[in-house]
Parts: structure tokens; C-alpha cells; sequence
């Protein structure tokens, strides 16, 4: 989190049903998790509604820190409330255009359904046309479980992507398509985890001993959380950090948690669950 | 959403542990929820780390919006890396200093404690003493369930609020002390959402259905959610509106509702479940 060189990203969640709390971003998470396992940061989720001025001021912010990814979800479907390409359109002052790539995209998708349905019409209506309608300087990104094809711009320094909102589809094109790009721009860096679980010993007790250990330890993140009232204390403690290679990330993490277990036991608190992840 | 005189209000979360996909973010929908509930509109959410920088942009880059509030959780316990309240003060330029009305709280707190467990020492330490540091402006919200104070400040049409992100804190909070701001400030506005769910007809044959529907029923919001497949399509239908009393709201939804069926039904869709909330 602290480490400047680290790759930054930027998510923009796009949907209303984020804002008035019918949806948990679980996709947000879900990259989130993915991409810091694979060495890259994220430093900020931005959520916003199913508006053009909306999302495009909020590309046009992303682009202003100069993260090396900023990828949207959310709004690329076929109805009139998917408007993330004509915000990011907007955004870039490009036009949108229908793209002769994608097209054939959604048009292969339709025939396939047509194929293994019977009924189903492949005909290219207006808003099965409207998915392959990006802006004019995008290229389209497979998507290998649904119609609507995600949306790759590089700018200058950024890479910006666009990703469905459904679940299984944005997993899917992440793992397919931005997976080997992460690696890529990682180079290796690995991000490693570990928590212990600290027991009769408050937060405010413990707060000077998270000091220490961080102070002692220079590339080690602490961060308590408490999972009970102060007087009741069961404080998860999550270790983390960035390292050039495995070995290396799991001696360091091992030599904070033993120091912290040792100061912790030695102001009368109890390390009951070690979990190393 | 699209209600541009409904009061609006930003959300901001603080924690690595979001942007490293460790914890999902369910406090934000659960205010989100329960703001919308109370006929306010959440324009946006933003995930940053446990940085007084990120911080206090992110608050300033709220504050030029406008919103009617900001809400921002996490970061307000006794360590280190609690640094919500020196973020909020970079970001409005004021000095941090100890609130003598807090630091009773806190005291309080630790003897209640005291009497409680026994054991606790209930001395002011300096983390405790920090969670009564404040910035010079704010006034200290009292936490039904724990020990930090929350803090509240009126900017220039904007007031701002700092919560825990312990969520059983944050929760106890919002509803004492910021759910009847909300209610005041909506002036009875209520919303009112229900879902149906479609089967046999694809996203892209719905499209203009919807379309047709929200023209004819004016301030109704209708968007689809893709359950499945383009080609087996099972697809939730949420309809949801604003307005000055609960029977209005209903009338609105029911009349959208009936249409968007019939049309569905007309088009071979099969309108399974009806879940009205």
C-alpha cells in the first residue's frame, strides 16, 4: 500500500444499484483481491451512478492521478442504462462508433445461441448492435461467457478498460485478458498475507507494540482489527507486504508476527488462531 | 437517482484492508441502503487507504461537489494507521486538538469498563487520549456501543461526518444520530423499489420494452439485471421511485409493473416471480 513504485490501479464501478445499497460490490473486492495478489496496488474504488456526466467525471478524475489502470464495470449491456462507453467517450472527446471487431463479436455469440437454443433470432437489433458501439479508439476485449465484448484504450501511461458488470463475465475477461497484463507490468513482485488473532489484550494497549514491530520491521504493513468491544478484546492482526519473491515475503512476515506474538504475550495478552494465508 | 433536488450525499471509506479485497465493503451498502430508504440519494462512493493524503484529496475533491453530506467510515481507533480525523484536518486546514466533551466520552467508556471487567486499567494512555484529538471546528457524535467518538462539522453547505468502521459502531451511529438529520433533511420524502423477474426473453429484446415503459411512467427508474445468460435468460427487472408519500410511490411502481409485464408477456416473456419490497 505504501510502496510508490508498486503498479497503480483505479476502479470505477458504474450502477445504481451500488449507490442505493441493493448490491454489496463483491466485484470490486473480487479485483481488488486479485489484482494485489498478483504485486499490482489498488488506490482507490470509485462507485457512481448509471449517468454519463457522472462517469465521465469520474474518468476524466482517474486520469488526472495517472494510475497505470484505471477499469470500469458495470453499464455495457444492451439497455438504455448501460452508458459506460459513452462516458468514457465523453471523457476522451471521442466519437463512438461501431466497431467492425466487436460486431463480429456479438454477432458469432447470437449465432452460437441460435445453434444450441433453436429459437432464438441472431438477427443484429439495435441494441445487441449498441454492445458493439465503443469509443473510436478502443479496441474490443473478448469475453468468453457473454454477448457484450469489454473495451481496451491505451492512453498516455494509463491503460483503461472497460469491464461488463455481471459477475462471471468480468472474472472471466479479467482472467483471460488483464491477468497477463498485471503480471507483466508486476515483474514478479509478489504480495503475501498473514493474520494471528490476539486475544485480552485492548486495542489501545496494543496500539505502542503495532508501533514497534512496524518501526522494526520496515516493509512489513500491520493493521488491527477489532472483531469484539474494546473490554471484550479479540483483535484480528493482518500482516501484509510486497517483496521481490516468496522466500523473502514470508521471512519477513514471520519475523513481525513472532515479535508482535512476544510482545503481546509479555503485556498480558493471549495469541489464541494463527491463520497464514 | 436521476433527482436532482433530493438531498445527495457522498460516502467515503477508509482502509487498506478494502482496497486489498481483504473485507468487502458492506458498510457503505449498508448506508446506502438505509440513506436511500429515508429518500436521500448517494452520489458516490469512494474507497481510499489509510493515508492522511488520499484522505484529505478525497474529502476536498467531495467537498467541490457540493453534496448536502459527507459521510466517511474507518480510521478513527486509537493506532497508527487510524488517520481519518488528521486527513479531515489537512483537508480543511484546521489543527487537530484533544475535544475536552470527547475525551469524557472516552473516559467514560474506559470506566464503565473498569466496573465491568475489573481488571482494565482505565488510565488515559495516549491512543486513548488520540481518539478524542479531533479537528479544532468538529464537535464529538457519541458511539452508543464503543469507544471512539464519532465527529461531526458544518462546512459551508456541506456537513461532514466521521464514523467508526467497526460496522456494529458505525450502525449504532448512523441511526442515532445521522438518521434523523437525513429525515429532516428529505422532508418526507420516501422511495419504494420492487423487483419482478422475467424469463424467456433476452436483455436486448427487453431493452426497448423498458425503454417504452419508463417514457410512459415518468419518474420511474426501471434496470435490468442479467441473472443468467443472454440465452437462458432469467433477468430481475427493479423498478424504483422518489416521491412525497408511500401510496404515490406504490400507484407508480404498480402501473410500471403492470405495463412492462404485459409487454414482456406480448413478446413471449415469461414473468415468474414477483417480489414486491
Amino acid at each position: 500500500m505504501q510502496d510508490e513504485a508498486s503498479v497503480r490501479i483505479e476502479i470505477i464501478s458504474v450502477g445504481n444499484e451500488l449507490l442505493i445499497g441493493k448490491v454489496v460490490n463483491t466485484n470490486a473486492s473480487w479485483m481488488a483481491k486479485r489484482a494485489t495478489s498478483l504485486g499490482t496496488t489498488v488506490r482507490r474504488i470509485t462507485v457512481i451512478s448509471d449517468d454519463v456526466e457522472e462517469i465521465s467525471t469520474a474518468v476524466r478524475e482517474a486520469i488526472k492521478r495517472k494510475p497505470r489502470f484505471i477499469i470500469t464495470t458495470g453499464g455495457l449491456g444492451p439497455t438504455f442504462d448501460d452508458k459506460t462507453l459513452e462516458g468514457l467517450a465523453k471523457a476522451l472527446k471521442q466519437n463512438l462508433k461501431v466497431n467492425e471487431k466487436a460486431l463480429g463479436m456479438v454477432k458469432k455469440r447470437y449465432e452460437e445461441y441460435r445453434k444450441q437454443g433453436g429459437t432464438i433470432d441472431p438477427e443484429l437489433t439495435a441494441p445487441r448492435v449498441k454492445m458493439a458501439t465503443i469509443p473510436e479508439n478502443a479496441k474490443p476485449l473478448h469475453n468468453p461467457v457473454g454477448t457484450a465484448p469489454a473495451a481496451i484504450m491505451n492512453l498516455r501511461g494509463t491503460v483503461l478498460i472497460a469491464l461488463p458488470g455481471v459477475p462471471s463475465e468480468m472474472e472471466a475477461i479479467f482472467e483471460e485478458s488483464i491477468v497477463p497484463m498485471l503480471k507483466k507490468e508486476a515483474g514478479g513482485i509478489v504480495f503475501f498475507e498473514a493474520s494471528i488473532f490476539a486475544d485480552s489484550i485492548m486495542e489501545s494497549t496494543l496500539a505502542p507494540l503495532i508501533d514497534k514491530v512496524m518501526h522494526d520491521n520496515a516493509c512489513v504493513y500491520i493493521k488491527s482489527h477489532p472483531k469484539s468491544k474494546e473490554n471484550t478484546p479479540h483483535i484480528e492482526l493482518h500482516f501484509s507486504t510486497t517483496a521481490k519473491d516468496e522466500q523473502t515475503a514470508k521471512e519477513r512476515i514471520g519475523k513481525a508476527i513472532a515479535q508482535l506474538s512476544a510482545l503481546t504475550e509479555a503485556n498480558s495478552g493471549k495469541i489464541r488462531t494463527k491463520v497464514i494465508r
